[in-house]
């Protein structure tokens, strides 16, 4: 059977940024917990992953914002797996105003790891055999290693972050969202106070743990983008590669 | 009339900890938020304030943690006020658990500023005018300077953060609850991971602004207890007091 996720959110002071947009870090947990509601409709859930010793991974994540959702707005999230391949799930997300209006769409790609040796495996069976819904038509394809992953840079910008226990979800990493959180307080300030995001397409590379330091680095790479690259400051091994665009 | 506002919320998995309990910075940002709405009905909400040109400040807040919520559960947290004098006025929460157990609650003291002046004033007539519900026993007036505030100390570890984008609200001040994050992420290891925070009296002395500078400090006082101070690196000035209780 197939199955989507449409959840309600009514946002709240706290999600919003000081000019009363919703803030991504927000929006971006949202989309996290309607996606693993859907996996548990599935019966591909966090916990069902792990008592059979396997654990979700986000790779790929591509958010673009259309119209910013703002204070006290209700905001109609949708999500459902689009396909899936021997190594990879693809996941989509879209933000619908009350009256219908495409506010946010995402595009995502996940994979499977053994827990023992924390390694990729192909997606186990109970997992390939799930039906994806057929109704909408899904975004492009992410691909795996888009153009902005191998761009090498050398950083306009670097900042030191130590992982704190506040950016730690249950499986003891650091929450996906977390990162983006400080890939955006690591941009110029001009362009927090006088832009917003318009597009933001991430490559998750591997995880990290409290206490580790990272080093988060950007470039301007057009007029419009960054590139952002952080990376474990101790092993030297890249985290997270990304690209935004600003309007 | 008096009104009281409940508002349930199920708690979804970005506002747990590494253990699945619900984090004290999420349980905050709630109360924030339903004291926010109980304020607009009294008509006292934050643009009621400002096209008055007063705004709000939260002085002191108490919470105490009897039980933590976990991941998935459903929460009700009811707020009103609890007394109006002439300068502060009182503010209860209560959360309880669906079968009516009761898990934290708060008192907390709040003040009005004039804008221009970015003083305090003494409560203008609308807001002392208003009617506080009875129904409810208030928990114990909170002292303007407790012990803790006025106890003078070296601490064991000190830790510098900047104040960032997304801990600014749209007064373009930092966000009261963004304090308790850093506070709590400067506590010692080993408590975080293996005790929990039963309660946390906090004292809001000055308001603080994007890129300040702010050195979070804390000592231990007792086996059970830590205090806690937030100052302005440059300035020198203390933003916020606090004792916090763990067990």
């Amino acid at each position: 059977m197939a199955f989507m996720q449409t959840d309600t959110f009514t946002l709240r002071g706290y999600e919003c940024d000081a000019f009363g947009r919703m803030s991504v870090t927000a929006l971006m947990n949202q989309m996290q917990e309607s996606a693993n509601r859907n996996a548990i409709d599935y019966g591909i859930g966090i916990s069902d992953l792990a008592q059979r010793g396997f654990g979700w991974m986000l790779m790929r994540f591509h958010l673009r914002m259309h119209q910013y959702p703002r204070y006290g707005q209700t905001i109609r999230l949708t999500t459902y797996p689009t396909l899936v391949e021997k190594y990879f799930i693809y996941r989509d997300f879209q933000v619908l105003s009350e009256d219908g209006t495409l506010l946010a769409d995402a595009a995502s790609t996940w994979l499977v790891f053994g827990m023992e040796k924390r390694a990729m495996v192909p997606l186990p069976d109970f997992i390939r055999q799930l039906t994806p819904p057929t109704i909408l038509e899904p975004l492009p394809k992410l691909s795996t290693k888009p153009d902005f992953s191998t761009t090498s840079f050398s950083p306009d910008t670097e900042k030191l972050v130590e992982v704190g226990w506040l950016s730690i979800d249950q499986n003891h990493h650091v929450n996906n969202v977390a990162y983006v959180g400080w890939l955006l307080e690591a941009v110029p300030d001009t362009l927090l106070q006088t832009q917003e995001l318009a597009e933001l397409d991430l490559v998750f590379r591997t995880e990290s743990h409290w206490r580790d330091q990272l080093n988060i680095q950007s470039v301007a790479e057009t007029t419009e983008t960054l590139l952002h690259r952080i990376i474990q400051q101790e092993s030297g091994k890249e985290v997270l590669l990304a690209q935004s665009r600003w309007r």
